[in-house]
């Protein structure tokens, strides 16, 4: 058997335990986590070094050799971010629907784990205890696979983890680290089926799409995000300019930046001169059609690469529509289904865009940046699903979850 | 562009529209295609006469033939299934969740129709008017791939029902009959990703495993089931022989009949004689291990191979056990995760059992063939799941449906 396969298996077994812990259970072991993260701090960092120095011999850039660092302040705010987790109720137990049945059957759907959770991940090593411990608090053994350059940071932080774990009572193989050094990993954990209940690769589009193509295992889709934010005719121009800039650049690289802007032509002699100038203020380039060419010099003509493309960068594309059902057009060929924002003081026009627009979230005069776990209030976020079926939008603790029904009688056969 | 993508995309195209339309839009098309199937009974028994004629020529069985075969009672039936799924409420709208967030955006997560769901199904005509009617009354345009023994049947059923939901004003393509004479059509089905929102495979555990391996259209799994009942040391040996013959004889060839009788040694002296002889008299064959081979002449040794069986016949696999975990250990083994039943008085052990066992339902001194959605009250049942995302036992209207955020603000940004 593969490690993979074997880990897969262990984790099976772990999860059986971990399925009927109590939250008192998984809180303790939240919080001795935390603790313990705290105290091994000189060698997570000592470990994250290794971790840096290789990635300065193997050329990373300054923003990745940033992302990759770990000090004391972001050790403990991982730590902090375990001690949240623990003071957030418990999804599993949860009854969803209930009801007693005509004939005395009693009917109870119950929220329970999924069992054991695929972690694919990049980049910071800091996703490595938020993502074990949303899995704990939500009852499920993980499979970590992180990044090949987190190599030493994560094995530190699992072993602290585990260890912390086992010292409360729970499996130790509820956490478990898989091989980083090569895709063969990435691969078994994609056809274990039966092993891993749920697969959530997190990362850039090509990882998504190879885990969606290839997985037989269940796959929750996240975070691509080719966001729009449409300036309807009946815009207060104010509020428009606002959530534009925002939207575009109050953080570059995140999936519910816009990465495309909209413009109905009533308006857009009105609005354009305003958008592009304070777009250009903030060091955006603007990747423009021909009617927002007309408005401003620095506009670099847009291709239908543009129209299509998460620039994750300081690029717009913008483009003039004549009717908002042009621009419901536009965004559904070239959307990722994410978020979609429409600026607009009509309820009609409103109303008309958030039930026709396919996206999993809809803004109303509101930033794109909004569509994020803890902005919505859920507390801990695994990641932004923009695939419809089980979870879509921020998933937090409940997405975790699946259900069981139980149902109570006394002797009932079927007539 | 192949057939199959052109139907797809005009689907895609369909759902639009039919995403926005009201209930009473939609329960007018249902009652309209209700009367139109009635009106049209000769017709289609005719169009079903020529399967029927085909399927005598090609040998099939007389079961086969039964179930093929559509009478004008048959067809009230089915026209009576779709008058009631308009009495059934909408699902697309309902406020799943609501808040107004601390900055004064209101958040509402509400029920959105998936878009296009793809049905491969086996066997009966009939679950074409069903299938269809419920993704109608859920918002969802169809793709129905039906069984090449029902092509003429089929095929006269969704004209009718074109027919009718274009006379009523909702578009015609919201269902659509793929080519039934090749597998082809079910192949590029699973490869119409971002045309086809969900995969739903209806027929037998072969259909279902090349759909889940293929497909890169997400997939809910349906129907295999190996279920269990467990007759624990503290189980009323009255009720235990109850459910275990209504479990295993009240319909032989559907998913949630028991496969399988795990009897606890504790009580196995007082019980599986009575159960072997009533068994017996109902002309069911035991597959038994070594302990209850003791107490009947007629039971046949079980292999490994039977424990793993979905028989779907008159026979039973059944085991004696030396405590409820190892029923769990049993279960955990050889269970599909479908419907697992515990006989038993004692209320630790129906605590453990139904937090420990892992199935989509989980029945407490009740028949096994409980797990169904009309039997659960849902009016409506598309099938029965038994994976862990998205839905999970009987999908009644709400499984048919994913979500949405909507969230509305005025010119909020992020800070």
């Amino acid at each position: 058997m593969s490690t993979v396969l074997q880990q897969a298996t262990d984790a099976r077994v772990a999860s059986i335990d971990l399925a009927a812990a109590t939250r008192a259970e998984k809180d303790r072991a939240l919080l001795l986590m935390a603790t313990r993260l705290e105290e091994s701090t000189g060698d997570i960092v000592k470990a994250n070094e290794i971790d840096v120095r290789n990635g300065r011999a193997a050329s990373l850039s300054d923003a990745m050799i940033d992302r990759l660092t770990l000090t004391p302040a972001r050790i403990k705010a991982m730590a902090d971010g375990l001690r949240e987790l623990a003071a957030l109720p418990d999804p599993v137990g949860d009854v969803v629907r209930g009801s007693t049945l005509a004939n005395g059957l009693e009917l109870r759907q119950v929220r329970v784990p999924f069992g054991v959770v695929g972690i694919v991940y990049e980049g910071r090593p800091n996703v490595t205890a938020d993502a074990a411990g949303i899995c704990l608090k939500s009852g499920n053994a993980v499979l970590l696979r992180g990044s090949g350059s987190a190599l030493s940071s994560n094995a530190a932080i699992v072993a602290v983890l585990r260890e912390a774990v086992a010292d409360t009572g729970l499996p130790a193989d509820t956490i478990q680290l898989l091989d980083a050094t090569t895709r063969d990993s990435v691969k078994e954990l994609m056809r274990a089926r039966g092993l891993v209940d749920v697969l959530i690769p997190r990362g850039g589009a090509s990882l998504i799409k190879a885990v969606v193509e290839e997985s037989t295992v269940p796959v929750i889709e996240t975070g691509v995000g080719n966001c729009h934010v449409y300036v309807d005719e009946a815009a207060d121009l104010e509020k428009a300019l606002a959530v534009v800039l925002n939207s575009k650049t109050q953080r570059l690289s995140v999936c519910n930046t816009a990465e495309s802007l909209l413009v109905h032509s009533e308006i857009a002699d009105r609005f354009l001169p305003l958008v592009l100038a304070e777009l250009g203020d903030a060091g955006v380039t603007v990747h423009g059609d021909a009617r927002v060419s007309s408005y401003g010099d620095s506009v670099v003509p847009a291709t239908e690469e543009d129209w299509a493309t998460e620039y994750l960068s300081a690029d717009i594309s913008v483009g003039v529509v004549d009717s908002l059902d042009d621009a419901l057009d536009h965004i559904r060929r070239y959307g990722t289904g994410h978020t979609e924002a429409i600026i607009s003081e009509s309820l009609a026009a409103t109303r008309r865009f958030a039930a026709r627009v396919d996206a999993a979230a809809v803004m109303i005069n509101a930033s794109t940046r909004f569509t994020d776990g803890s902005e919505f209030g859920f507390g801990a976020e695994i990641g932004i699903s923009t695939q419809k079926l089980h979870a879509r939008g921020p998933m937090g603790l409940p997405e975790l979850t699946s259900t069981k029904y139980i149902v109570t009688g006394n002797g009932h056969t079927r007539g």
